[in-house]
């Protein structure tokens, strides 16, 4: 392992971090509120340390080649690093009362997960609140693909960052150059982003409020400037425009960059997409007859209710315009049905992943058909495309890993006294990075009562599940540093 | 598809089912009671209409050969009709008030699964009683084993019902004739309930309960004479034998047969007994742990409490000595997890089975250090043996359809209006052949309440468990009845 470059590389990423932070305190300034000081310090040490770091790790003479231990090690400390600084303001401001409650908003904000532990969310000044919402949009394309694409300097040994923090098994190049498809991507996001922000001005949203749920809504993250979350607009035109920005961002950003570059065959080409929608369109019609029998006689509302929260817990997003922790069974356990599908690779979304899920039904069937013909030679195929028996491989592990590492998060939660259902849903929902869970921790609530433990492994989770488990796991292997 | 030899080995199988009712009848003529009518019926019934479906499909001249696809259907469609037919002395003598009642009893006899729709057992005849336990031990073996076991005529065909009702990923063959497997198979089988029987009778049991026990807890079935199950009996030393027993009945019996044919070596070089009996001590600690800092302050207690249970739970078994939904979570998902993780290959437990979580704990591992060594060529071995590709997909397979199904199983559970932990444990408890489950299905309660339409959902699943998956759902696959 080689130590100077990876400081070198972290330094200049925590530098970065520290820069972005003046967007928040230029905010703070211009409402004139009591958090200014809180983010002008946070911008000070954090750029400081990152310059230290930075020089203290700068090579002498030739360019870095980074390997891709030194690539999964970067990624997973960026990460971690990153929730620490970045919750700073929340410290030195006092909104949060420990680093506890600091790290795990942080590391939920730049997870995209949502999972919040602050109960008075529209008592905070807008700074704060802003940088919140911003720790989402930067997490969800990844602060690190971010770096690769306005950091030349990181040359080659850029790809292996991207390849350890792109979610989903096929990274698709859209350039040649990772640094042209990192800038590719970054730039599809503000795109859209921006079209976002202009449907929820037309729709009579404040602007400062249309900036957040815009940010927060792209990176599937969740967080919202209301306690009430979506509920608070109680507008079907706001909703709507929620639910289309969510599914767009649960979408492979790929396929997206190929329409803006006029491919729209690509689009219905995709299984994936397919898989993804016609999930949605599933879940939305079973809850909205759940609804509608069970809980209200509209159904108008049952299904705007029912698509909205579909989507927000496919795409691992977590708004919620009602509290489905007072839902039938059934529609709770769709839900939480959902949270283990998640978006689609290459998406902003958390979870498994569609593709993942599509290929492992494609090769569970393939082996019942063995069966009935145990001598046909047949061949996993996604898009008329053969799938290779490592990407195969990879993925049954990356399934087996997910599901272990949940049930292992839930056997240690419930040892700190929880009952079994926050125990289960806690993880659920910080694994996939959706936010919201059932039982103490159900959307109407927050983590807040949650044991400081419980908030670390929980944290650890939000990071297994946005890092995709192996980038993070590997660090645990003693193989992994050895010679 | 030959129709002919399908119904001439349902009928003799059927046939030889009729026979052994043949032991209840002169149980209750033993007894002499009122049950004694109800036996003689299914007697005539079950033997009569096996003797006329084997005539009718009678091969004229060559002896049949059957093939892979007939080896499914049979076993399939055996078990189905077992489960019909075993149900008929229930309701002729008025047991159960339903077919759907009587359906589920036996088919959780047969599958070993011990989920009980009598509330009143200590109130049923001895025939009754004594019919229900043989039909988990004649299930644990497998009765088609048994029927290629005694049934010399199946011949070489009877290698693919074998195939298809033995548990476990790799069957062993412990003999070159699949026949002689089979009895030797069977002849463990009854010396270890012999053994078992005679260790009870010393514990001060009466025969009629030692005999119940002993089936019922070498097939890890579950089924107990009393209301409270060993509860009951009170006794450290009936514990221990329960314990002991159950364990054994948790092993691979190629194992049992190659101590009992003097090779002590492959005992203690198994892997998969390390895992079956390592889990098992672990999960044993943990809850004793538990239920010593929450429930109880008597460590002894708590440890009976703790090692019975996680030893009935991990082999499927489901016997109780105390209601462990009062447990706290912790324990209680200790316990769910050991249900998924089931017995060994080839013991007459359920659940995934430990050879397989073994494998795909070691294939997961190995993606990680793929990771790290990427042109490192790796194989999963067992015992030093390497495991084929062909086998690991087909363990992939195998986990990712009991999951997906599972979570099906619990959709549908919930839309019939059942609770979410309800829905969930009587799934976990059915599909892993254990009994007693969560909720309104605890330990201390029966699936009496439970809608018809659910007992028939959980009869399925319990089939899908006992049978591994694959063969149940090749039948329900357009492929299979093609051409």
């Amino acid at each position: 392992m080689k130590a100077k470059p990876i400081l070198n590389t972290l330094g200049a990423f925590l530098f970065i971090l520290g820069l972005l932070m003046a967007v928040p305190l230029g905010c703070s300034l211009y409402y004139g509120e009591s958090d200014t000081q809180g983010f002008a310090l946070s911008f000070l040490i954090t750029s400081g340390v990152g310059f230290v770091l930075y020089l203290a790790g700068k090579p002498q003479g030739d360019k870095t080649l980074l390997g891709h231990r030194e690539g999964f090690l970067i990624v997973s400390a960026g990460w971690v690093l990153a929730s620490f600084f970045g919750g700073l303001p929340y410290l030195i401001y006092g909104a949060l009362p420990s680093l506890t409650d600091a790290y795990f908003e942080t590391m939920s904000g730049f997870t995209t997960t949502g999972a919040t532990v602050i109960t008075k969310i529209e008592a905070l000044p807008h700074g704060i609140l802003l940088w919140r919402s911003m720790t989402q949009w930067l997490g969800g394309m990844g602060i690190i693909v971010l770096s690769v694409a306005v950091l030349p300097f990181l040359g080659v040994g850029g790809r292996q960052l991207f390849k350890a923090e792109l979610p989903g098994p096929v990274k698709d190049k859209l350039e040649p150059r990772i640094a042209e498809t990192a800038r590719s991507l970054w730039m599809v996001y503000g795109i859209i982003t921006v079209i976002g922000f202009i449907f929820f001005l037309l729709g009579g949203m404040s602007v400062f409020d249309a900036v957040n749920h815009i940010f927060c809504a792209m990176a599937t993250g969740g967080f919202s400037t209301k306690d009430s979350s979506v509920a608070w607009f109680d507008s079907a035109y706001i909703d709507g425009v929620f639910i289309a920005f969510m599914l767009l961002a649960g979408m492979n950003f790929t396929l997206h960059y190929q329409v803006l570059t006029g491919n729209f065959r690509s689009f219905y080409k995709n299984s994936e997409l397919r898989f993804f929608l016609g999930t949605v369109v599933i879940a939305t019609l079973l809850i909205t007859a759940d609804l509608y029998l069970h809980v209200s006689a509209d159904i108008g509302k049952a299904f705007r209710y029912a698509l909205f929260q579909a989507s927000s817990i496919m795409t691992t997003t977590g708004f919620v315009t009602d509290n489905f922790a007072n839902w039938p069974a059934f529609s709770q356990i769709i839900l939480v049905l959902l949270m283990f599908i998640g978006g689609s690779a290459g998406s902003t979304g958390g979870g498994i992943k569609c593709v993942r899920l599509l290929l492992i039904l494609k090769d569970s069937y393939r082996e019942l058909y063995r069966l009935i013909h145990p001598h046909a030679v047949t061949q996993v195929k996604l898009d008329h495309m053969s799938v290779s028996p490592e990407v195969m491989k990879s993925i049954w592990g990356f399934f087996a890993l997910y599901i272990g590492l949940a049930v292992l998060a839930t056997v240690l939660m419930s040892s700190l006294g929880l009952d079994m259902l926050t125990s289960f849903a806690s993880v659920a929902a910080t694994i996939g990075n959706i936010g919201p869970g059932l039982g103490l921790v159900h959307p109407s609530s927050t983590y807040a009562e949650v044991p400081a433990l419980g908030k670390w492994i929980l944290s650890f989770c939000m990071l297994l599940g946005r890092l995709e488990i192996y980038t993070v796991l590997v660090l645990l292997m003693p193989e992994f540093w050895k010679k």
